[in-house]
């Protein structure tokens, strides 16, 4: 296989820890940055974690794969600035959102080369200072056919991931966009309340910081998350978002009623329902 | 200062973990394990968490520092039993909630032996299996007093503490349970009921298990805590829980307004919010 020169455009938390075991590994020949902040450029190139920073247009004109790594409102217009200018690309997304990119996409003639991906990692932290090598190691990442997609590009997505070390999970947009609105869209809004609660009851701040040890760090952790990151994030999956949300706040609603009425067994009973979710993690 | 010798009543993971950090530490002379659960009491001797298992009445007699380290509704019935055996001794518990506890020392005499704490760490697991040395180092311990304690079994009370490498934070007995029930107890309800969402709303657990990456499992770590455990606490914490369970809903609820309306302003504002709970965290 030769090896691909790749772009990554938004070179961030995400982007900058792809580019970063990028450079570690033989699997690309050259790992070119976009990127719309001069800081964040110039963090970028401080920092090695790309070789060059170049405008998009020429960035794209001699890569062999593209990533874009924006936060997912810039996405939806980065995609369609450079699907006009692909001809033997591979392009990718990296978002975590999935339906409203693959339609944003699907007016070009270059949808074929489009591969949407998710890999599922993140942190609280953002922006290229946040980037790790081996962020992604071992973990899962989202691949979505559509139809317009040729073999040859989710083959180069493919190996690309699998030179990352991830693990590859097939579905469809949709399927991803429900998945996603459970594992991750919706921890975040119930750990957004809860640090608002807490600010908003609790008053001593030194207090918290003392005992925050106890499952509360670990709860609110996710509280940390950006605005920018995230508005677009819920606006874009909305739809199943709420779903979640009623659903978790009627659950919310019976550990409520069960203190409320003393009722102690469907409380036990409620813990222990809770408990299988061990089954579905993986420690 | 004399060796003390320490009983050690509930060999689980808290009792367990004490006591595996004082066998390593020159501040004990003879720790003694009190353990109903028959499997218990003898795991804590092949893991070496005790260097001996006595009967209560036995064991307190031949201590100078009693710790009570069962759920906390047991814990009520064994500051009962504990405490016509007390002469010289000083009788630490650490469980979660406090005024439950110095109420049923309150009608004892040797209540002026008796010293609240609470040690802020815990894991979801249990038993004398989860117990690890180093559990304690660094964190936080509330200590509360009462009105009957005499300064030497503080004292007491602070030595064990501090030569398990913890930092002490006074608070009054109601002080604490206010505290716990925003920086712990909610934060249990909303993992649980976050793991109740999921499990309703997705029936593919194998979709959960790979996912599970995004932010989820940080979430709902908690929600894997026992029943036999978290009942109790949330039965005797009841009020304030409820208080903070209600904002709590509150808050939520104007995120999902915020969908609703498609007001991303205000979303934003939200998350903006949540996002300064960052300074009242360590990191």
């Amino acid at each position: 296989m030769e090896q691909p020169v790749v772009t990554i455009i938004g070179v961030g938390l995400i982007g900058g820890s792809i580019a970063l075991k990028l450079r570690s590994l033989p699997y690309a020949k050259h790992v070119i940055g976009v990127e719309a902040n001069e800081q964040h450029a110039q963090k970028a190139l401080t920092l090695g974690l790309v070789d060059e920073i170049l405008p998009l247009a020429e960035a794209v004109k001699h890569s062999t794969v593209v990533i874009i790594a924006t936060p997912v409102n810039a996405a939806l217009q980065v995609i369609q600035q450079v699907l006009p200018h692909v001809t033997h690309q591979t392009v990718l997304d990296v978002g975590s959102t999935k339906v409203p990119i693959v339609s944003a996409a699907a007016d070009f003639s270059q949808a074929s080369n489009f591969v949407p991906t998710h890999p599922m990692w993140g942190t609280e932290f953002s922006g290229p200072e946040a980037a790790t090598a081996d962020a992604f190691t071992n973990k899962a990442v989202v691949i979505c056919s559509h139809p317009a997609l040729l073999a040859s590009h989710l083959q180069q997505a493919v190996q690309l991931y699998q030179a990352l070390g991830m693990h590859i999970v097939y579905m469809t947009p949709e399927e991803h966009d429900v998945h996603v609105a459970y594992v991750s869209h919706v921890s975040h809004i119930t750990s957004f309340a809860l640090a608002n609660t807490v600010l908003e009851k609790e008053k001593e701040e030194n207090t918290i910081f003392e005992l925050a040890s106890g499952g509360f760090e670990s709860t609110v952790r996710l509280a940390k998350s950006t605005a920018s990151m995230w508005v677009p994030i819920l606006q874009q999956n909305r739809d199943n978002v709420l779903d979640v949300l009623n659903e978790h706040i009627t659950q919310l609603r019976k550990f409520k009623t069960c203190l409320e009425k003393e009722n102690y067994t469907y409380l036990a009973e409620l813990i222990e329902q809770a408990n299988s979710i061990k089954k579905a993690l993986k420690q």
